[in-house]
């Protein structure tokens, strides 16, 4: 029985995220997205309002699918997997650059913690150039993101970046 | 209960495909090692001579573990994996130039059959540099791949390669 | 007045290649798709027939637009835009690996002559991972590929490979 | 009549930017260069800088040709471009870096307004390497840049950048 | 009689950095690893600290050996050069992306100085995933990472990010 | 004292390979250029007619330089270079494309003989895009190449060329 742990900001969730669930669990017995609470950066949304998103879009597109669950995690994602007995971690890949910076943090958490493997799985053609600092830039700009955001989600990242820029 | 497919042409079968082998096993029920019957190509070895290496080398590693099982296949790799019930394609990626040859066949495939999913895994740093045909050409020239290959695989190799050229 | 040269093996024309040909129509007065018959390669198709296929699909799309023609050309792409006073040479660029081979080409090709200038369009998300010689692998293999080709073009090269492996 | 944008911060114009301009003269009827007003980033030089730069540098290269014009515009690129009934969005690529990056951007802005397209030009290999981040931080270093600035911007960036460290 | 220049930032030094020196050494007559006081960036260690990591690593690491030294330096790297008479910059390149940002500063530096000319050389596979940011990054979050660095950079590092958050 | 070694097909000789000698010959001691006799391709030009290129425009370049010689080898790399007390080998790198394969390649002669390093050296950026098949592609099809070869060798280019399709 194998769980997978699926780590990110989700700052908001996108379409491309929940394409990438919905293509893992099929291949796992339990998928956990993990929201990381990271002090360094200043997201756009608090780790309180992106699992609230993520709940919210999951339960939508997949509802009373207990199989997947989102938590929030601080400190090494090996470690979150090392205490709660998670075998994989699932990530996502579009571009050379996305595969270059994931391929070096694979090796890296390999190396911390040998029993965790980094699998990789591919978002569909139509969101391979979606991400969400690019989509946080085109709201900033007025451009419509209905394909990309479940209506929720725009409407709250709607609401934030007008407030922001006030 | 997921199965997985690991296609290839094995020609021959290196410790990096058996590094791959090692670390998908925890991740899937069943692993299908599944050689290309690929009647373009002039492979070094008859399909018959990459089975039984494979066969050889998975035995020796991982003796008696009946969930590793090598095949061949003609046709689709997709068609294959929808007439075995099997969920999952296994492939490794060392490089770029390995990411963008992946990428675009996984989303052929996806698009054959959008009920199987490729996975992609990093192979140990160590064989991130070791493909079968740097090896045939190391061996033609006289190199030792010792450290790169099962001691089978590489004798069966060097009377190859020597007989080929005489 | 702007001419563009589309020049490319076409074997056989893609719906890859007719979304190009539909973008860039609105950026030039003409667009004059152009077949290399290179002596050095063997296509799956002569270049009368790859001719044919092109006009048909062409004609199916746009049909009665005198702004696009299709001829075939030997020697040097920059030869015969200066010949035809051609003063764009249009390529689509996919990955990584198109856009090196296509930028060195394009370099090549303004040392040659500096009046010609390579323009890069990308083709639709959906055509990203489209190329014909992935589509004549997996027609070889008894795959479908009605997404990818026109009608006309997805028999003709059934036949084709059928035949060649007969 | 087709009239293309070229898009950018221009903080400041380089003889690779004024490069992309000639060579993309020929292609267009019309050629826009816009100065991007971005909140979010702080620039070398105020809007009002690039602009009289930008200025000053196209009307010793290219004296009354009323082709090209300069402007600033905020939100996005394609909304200016269906504002101006521009169709063709102008930028060069140099490095495979840039071209992901571009990739990405060129397939959003084709979502947000499918009727402008974007191409992509290569600068001349002498400017392959100039970037105005570069050429800053080679400035504040004391270097020599006047192979890849006019007269005017040199001067007017030595100046600023020794005010800003002092 | 040829001399290198290793400049970086070495915030801190890593074992694949001392690794690149030692690959180094037989290259050259002398080899100056060059620690750069940029004002722009705000470093986890003052450069004196960065210095004096380095000193003791190389002490420990090459007893005694006169040909490496450490320095520091401001303004353009090929300024150093030219005042100290050494003909060749060193640089490790790991990745893709490595390659491209060092290929343009490398094409930057001959502009400036054409007596000059930049080397790269290869880290370890086993380092080939390692940078001083990706190193600090899973020291904060508590990892362990003694294979990367000295014990005494290790240990100065995990005091210096334990302080910097309480 | 350190020699290097550059080898290559060298089929024929170009202004690029020229380029990389002048830039490695203050690196070194010594510089041996050697071309792989490589039974498994067919080159254009003979071993003897490559060497006897080389030597001609080494000869015109550098008349009298002892520092540079031409000799042949086959077999491994690293074999010569540890038979002739070879410290390291010398490639140039102009592509992402080419990184990648260098890196493989330099990797693997680390792993056959620890004693030796493969160094890199950036060709000036006019001869970035320059590779002999794309020269012999360019001579096919009756393009000028004489910014890229020297007379000796264009002529000689030529006459292969044009008999080997008659």
């Amino acid at each position: 029985m194998v769980s997978a742990l699926y780590p990110g900001s989700f700052d908001p969730v996108t379409r491309g995220h929940l394409d990438l669930v919905e293509r893992a669990l099929p291949l796992f017995d339990r998928l956990t997205v993990a929201v990381a609470i990271n002090s360094q950066k200043r997201p756009t949304f608090s780790t309180e309002e992106r699992v609230a998103m993520l709940r919210e879009v999951l339960h939508d597109a997949l509802p009373g699918d207990s199989r997947v669950s989102v938590v929030t995690f601080t400190g090494l994602v090996v470690d979150y997997c090392r205490a709660h007995s998670i075998g994989a971690i699932l990530r996502g890949v579009r571009t050379v650059s996305d595969f270059e910076a994931e391929y070096q943090m694979a090796l890296t958490n390999r190396h911390l913690e040998p029993g965790v493997e980094t699998v990789f799985v591919m978002p569909s053609a139509q969101y391979s150039y979606v991400s969400s600092s690019l989509i946080r830039e085109v709201v900033r700009n007025g451009g419509d993101v209905s394909s990309f955001l479940h209506p929720t989600v725009e409407r709250r990242l709607r609401d934030r970046l007008s407030n922001s820029q006030s």
